[in-house]
């Protein structure tokens, strides 16, 4: 997602979903002038304020959150000149409602850029994912692409929800909310050549959609 | 693709690929000043002017071109409010050579609307499409989605070429030819409710991309 980042010099930089504030961090090392990040978990953020200390940041120049994105309005700062979030949009239910809250933390001209799960992954309901042919995969099953809502996902025991919404209806959602789309990325997990023959499974099915976006 | 059509009264039309330039005939309907269709098949465009004239429309208001749209350039009208293009696109080789014609012919603020097979689609290359189970379709078998390029069809023993490009390309190659994206649908070939349950299947991969789009 780094690619997609504009001249950070002196900008001020709003995370959603920041986790221990890895990427804040690298924003600040790329010269932004204040950062503030939003995270559910209290001890990621604990772990992003230790990380700040450590790296000598100014303590004036970030402030962490322990929020959900969906009240990103009940934050003081506002006037950011980027809003970035990284594979966290598939759990929030009311995307159209995130985007206003969104636009009216932003500047004129302030650009949002996030990644999610790809829609073709986000629709995922049950059964096998892949095909494969001697544990190789060789389709990915695709089904349920139209049906979007809702979906029960389970990570190590864990469940949890994601919400499918399709390829077209997260940019009309944007350009609705009166984002102008700048960029569209489905990149791969491993797009550097040399991965190739390792990931060649990968050429089938993008698992990442990337949005670069600019607010009217 | 009627749906996302803009008001056209007074409008100047092109539309390529017009084939008996059925398009053509409704936007004259809607009121459309002049149109223009360009289309590789004599026998489609000898159709057209029967028709055109059969219905009456001021010979003045319309000219058709035995044409491939990618010498656009070389017709003689220009200045449209809006260019048209159904189900041709993923049959062009260079999508950005044809955008920057279709750019120098559109006013500005000008606006292009197309549909073309879905890059779900056109990524195909072999085998079968689908998985089934007592002849339901259950999963769209995607594979090569990432593999852009030239793909060899068959359509009753006719072999043609096709050219794959995912959705991050059709976008980003209209946003570096100017053009700001409005609208982007992934319609079932069947969206009516009372359609649903005869083709079940469509829910599960969408066959056709329409996007609009207006020249900066």
């Amino acid at each position: 997602m780094f690619s997609l980042l504009p001249e950070l010099n002196g900008k001020k930089v709003l995370d959603l979903g920041c986790g221990a504030g890895g990427h804040l961090l690298h924003y600040m090392a790329m010269g932004a002038k204040q950062v503030v990040g939003l995270d559910l978990s209290q001890s990621m953020l604990e772990q992003a304020e230790k990380d700040f200390a450590k790296n000598g940041v100014d303590p004036t120049a970030y402030r962490f959150y322990c929020l959900p994105m969906e009240v990103l309005s009940t934050i003081a700062e506002s006037d950011f000149d980027l809003v970035t979030s990284s594979f966290a949009f598939h759990y929030i239910k009311d995307l159209s409602a995130l985007l206003t809250q969104i636009s009216a933390k932003l500047k004129p001209q302030g650009q949002l850029i996030f990644s999610q799960e790809h829609p073709i992954v986000t629709c995922f309901k049950e059964g096998e994912r892949w095909e494969k042919i001697n544990k190789q995969q060789v389709a990915y099953r695709l089904n349920y692409y139209r049906d979007e809502g809702e979906r029960d996902r389970n990570w190590f025991q864990q469940s949890f929800k994601t919400y499918h919404r399709t390829t077209a209806t997260i940019l009309n959602t944007l350009i609705q909310s009166n984002f102008t789309i700048e960029q569209v990325e489905e990149p791969m997990l491993a797009d550097q050549v040399e991965w190739h023959n390792e990931f060649k499974d990968l050429q089938h099915r993008p698992s990442l959609l990337f949005i670069k976006s600019v607010k009217k």
